[in-house]
């Protein structure tokens, strides 16, 4: 699996220097000023206390240059990287008081984001040998829609869209209130931009059959059988992606997989995954 | 259990209103715009899929009211209610548009909120009946820690520390690098001011006798066995709060709160609880 | 003409609220404080100073918002109007003073945009009869790009990409570095998310030929002669949408679309369109 | 003409960010990531295609530093500089990606900028010989005014009001309002701060006689003719600034200079000057 | 005296916000939500608790209605007024909650204000019968400049510059490093825009001789004797507005006011004045 | 004394960004500019003209980095020394220009800040020999508290709260809408987080005497004579930290301190301290 394109440090660096004030609040790290001594560096490492898939190293990185650039921050296993129990992820070394100050949110952000990148990477793997696409949604934590959508590709998923804006996505609420299926598509076609995919929720083949009459980009069936998906894929036949939603676990990913479908989607491993877990540990300290 | 307070709308706005334009992006809600026409009122409820406590009700109102004040929004089920699948928490009637603009972010904030809220209740009520308080940690989603934090008490928890300022807690890297538990409270006592409460974290029986002779608030248990911590509740014999953290399950949290401990803290009530699962049902819909 | 769907409130405040404190500096509008009572009501209207296609209403209506939520807004000519010397555009009726501090915002909104819209609608009567469709590129004034897109929207056009995050557009640079164009589709295809569409720049039928092989969902001819494009439309075959772009004037446009192209891109109709001359006239005025 | 200051970068970085914020939105540049290997380093130069005034460097400068501090970036025609095709404006050098990721902001911040400065520029010449100053006005792009003031200047201009707030503008509906020019301008006096200038626009020679008779600072002839002009002149006979306004253009403005005004004011220079024609070009390439 | 004009809630509802938010914090005001039922409505007065000058009444309101728009705010006594002790600045009718919660934030604004206000009428009055102006200057508090600069309205002074540039101000330093008083106006002109003012600081009387030569607009006496002040005044005789600056206090005021002066600057009246003691008292509570 | 710890420059910036902008407006510094050619470099200090203790050293620094990076600058008195007139405080190397630009904000947190410690010290000083903290409260200055609570402690001060959120204060009126100091106390402890204190205002001895019922961290004497604060120590007789309020000065805190209280609050060291006068020299200038 190749990795995951890094993102633009000016895209991430708002939020992570809004997270670092969260947590200093208006006195800021009180005990670590009282504790510590100004003049002591460490050496550290943030490491694996579970086995799984690492994203979010350059947020974790920039946590600590943020709080103080004197701290020298190597990311040994960037986003993408599968780790088991004590590997080592990201070496430290700087003022004592600073690391210490920003180690929570730097681990906030590490174990939340390498959490969905495992979630998705077990998806991954289920979904094996099929030549499917795991997908994500808009079902995500509000404020990190970026970094989650960047730690599902690190876990070997693909995003689907990142906001309400960048495809047409109709779903039975938008076909009902626009009088079914026809209208609402050809409606979307009307007024969305050239460059912008259309694709429609259908809960029957019947419904199938009208959307693909009207050509649409990707059509999304919602809790269907594997058995109705098949049938769906035979009825498609590569005139449209075809996604599957709707209660996709990893029991039963790969049954829904060998239907042929190409995208399935899954609100959980955004709003769902557990953190994994990783640590700091201080290896040796000193006067500077 | 008394419901917990509501957070003045100055401090949740700024979040929301972030969350809105988050998903908004750049052109809006296009499938909306496109497939509905404008003069199309809804009716709607959000309601409970499964049973759990729910939080964020206040947040998820405010999504819908900042993208149309036209939009009234009925919270039928406040923060720190026991829902059961079927119930509603929200009743919802405005432009059919707007309410589904908002629809993801409401629910994103809801059932976060709620499966924070619900893991807590989960743990008040497996520690029952001993008179012990469930508290978080600083193990929170970056941006979200206001929200968390009440989620928790709407869960029936209560709330650790808000931030690095607001309580010292001596860690064991604090201890270490300070020259020890003492010296480390002393210089502590020194730095804060006379309101702010004094914690050390200990990791064994000595370290709690060091702990005790320096009149600290809060000992924080590390990691200790039951037999371990019921030894410490005897040693310290009310003269300081008792914490009891690390690995605290459903599984095994009545075990720790016989022992006598005051507090039982837990990363995973924020860091991992899965999302409540709630959802939109549009009741009826027509024109203006 | 259908009218284009109003921009979300939430999205167009902040940039109205930016520019009102552009405006209003430190000391706020000292002229009108000084020579006008607070008590003087006023109503006025702006109107049309030449013929044009109106945009920017919502924006500019918000500002006089803004500024009083005492002063009352009507739209008399939506935007995507036409309107002709004289013809009225918004009514106002409220406090002198706050009327004239705003009056300047909300016409450098309103001038602007109603500029863009009015190019967009030449270009796209220009024209005529033909089945293409006038888009706008990313070549828009810094801060504007929405209010810009929707003017494109408003004078008839359509819209490409919002920026550089919600379709692929390989461009002759991007080609280069990827070592030619079926490299760099590849690339995309992979990496892109499965519904983002996919553009290729050619500049030479051979190109053009490479790029229809990788199924890509639309080229860009860029700058070549309607003969180039008509064989290019005849090679393309409907596989995929066919974007003329390079110096689209006026004077040459219903060439370029007599070759059947798809999609004819102008950056001059955000970057260079003159503002539409509007102007705000006091009607009548007096005390509370 | 001597060039003008450079704008403290504190001051532009805020709009700059903004702007490439606002075309990464917030999945970054997918295609230049999908296309091109992190490990390639280009040198380019952006040049002018068409002849003119520059303006905007540094803004365009700090776009590239901003996205990518890895960027160097020489500025070879510092604003107000003048141009032909082909001469090269900026020399780039550094990461393809993040150099082709911040083009899109530069160009369009130096584009609209230089157009500005190339607008007042060809007012300014065609106003020679005579000793007047080219003044723009508050008719400028909304969040843009620091901007293109700085443009007018580099173009030769001088600046009229910031905002609303630095000089006291007395216009026909503040007259009208407080009752007549003699009253307007006392309470001007009355209420502005000792170091703010006052001005006011008269439509009329009466009016003008009336304002000179207050003392004014300065008296905005509003679309008088050349021979009022002039009259105005002899009456105000260098007792206060006389400023020409009102649809002055290339063709009439030596004839409006010749008339002996200080100022002469033009909005178009800054809400209708085309963009000037300045690409970026690649010159070589190769991996780190 | 008539009173100053207030100031657009635009400008100053993000310092009011800002200022109930450094005041809420993370968590809120865990005081009032804890002891006082959510059902409980008082009335309450802000009185002043000695004598003085009001100012801030606008933003003390506006720190109420932000909290909670359920907050009924009159103001009895608006910017300018005198008060004694026991007078009723503001009645207040709402939530106690939320009325307790905002009332330490309005009165650090009002309280503040008014001291400024207060401190200013008070050299106003020493400075009688005199028909000099009292001006304050850039020493202000960071972020309070608008309010402090209308406060100083409020006390009958005037406003000397807004910040850097609403006028020309060459100080001593700027003189040294320009190469002369001459040159360092004659540039000032060049590089000014004409509605802008230009003030020089004179140390000594040739220097005034060297600036009035000029045409200077200003001239600002650095530590000055009463005797030179009047030499000064003597010598200007009308050309420029004359300013006396430097360790100007109550028990001198009028003797610098009888030179003649036009301008009396005192950085202490913003910097220094203490705050006027106001307090609010609660008149009655109830339920709703 | 120690030192007070410096606070992170995550957590200033923001504010002395705000501030140069505020004081550079949208012009920036138009007088240095005009006036001082861009290659003149110079060195200055920054040094007392009065005795006190100097508070701010940090934020001063910040605002000549943040204005130009090139400029250095040496603290040579950090925050807590204290200094006499001559004094040098900071050394500055750097571009005149800039240096000047940013000199008024500088001084303006400097002078202020060391202002609010010189009169913590005043009363720390005049409190001796007895062990009692100095404190202070929120009557702090919207915007500064971060930095006034820093300034106290640089006088030899402590914090009290930051903010309403990070301990309980129960206050008369709380006291009286919640029926009673017992009543206020069980709610609060109830409500509140286990490591946050509880503090109440008593009148009489007879309050104190059911406050000290109910095991409160905190009382707070409002406005007793020394008498009644001696026998409230008496009572209290180390059972709860004994806190004296109410018009302590100069000329009275002596004789609060004899009492045997643990703390002395006083509003008017952040609220109405002078400002302590320093101000910028330049020692030489030269070509770069």
């Amino acid at each position: 699996m190749s990795l995951p394109e890094p993102i633009a440090a000016i895209m991430v660096e708002p939020l992570v220097r809004a997270a670092l004030l969260e947590d200093l609040g208006r006195a800021g790290d009180i005990t670590s000023a009282a504790t510590i001594p100004a003049s002591i560096l460490l050496d550290g490492v943030i490491a694996a206390r579970e086995s799984g898939v690492v994203a979010g190293t350059d947020a974790a990185a920039l946590a600590f240059r943020l709080l103080d650039p004197g701290i020298s921050v190597a990311v040994e296993k960037p986003d993408g990287s599968r780790v088991s129990p004590g590997d080592i992820v990201i070496r430290l070394k700087g003022p004592a008081r600073a690391v210490l100050s920003a180690e929570r949110v730097a681990l906030n952000l590490l174990c939340h984001l390498s959490g969905v990148a495992t979630a998705t990477a077990a998806l991954v793997e289920a979904a094996r040998p099929f030549p499917v696409r795991i997908i994500c949604t808009r079902k995500t934590t509000p404020g990190l829609r970026l970094l989650e959508k960047h730690a599902v590709r690190a876990g070997g998923g693909s995003n689907h869209r990142f906001g309400l804006d960048d495809a047409v996505l109709i779903k039975d609420n938008h076909v009902a209130l626009a009088g079914g299926i026809r209208n609402a598509i050809a409606r979307s076609r009307h007024a969305a931009g050239p460059l912008v995919k259309i694709e429609v929720e259908v809960d029957t083949l019947a419904q199938l059959a009208e959307a693909l009459e009207t050509g649409v980009d990707a059509v999304l069936l919602d809790n269907m059988t594997p058995e109705q998906m098949r049938e769906a894929v035979r009825m498609v036949n590569g005139r449209a992606l075809v996604e599957a939603s709707g209660r996709i676990r990893l029991e039963n990913v790969n049954a829904v997989a060998a239907t042929g479908v190409d995208l399935i989607s899954a609100g959980w491993i955004t709003h769902s995954a557990p953190a994994l877990d990783l640590g700091l540990d201080v290896t040796s300290s000193g006067q500077f």
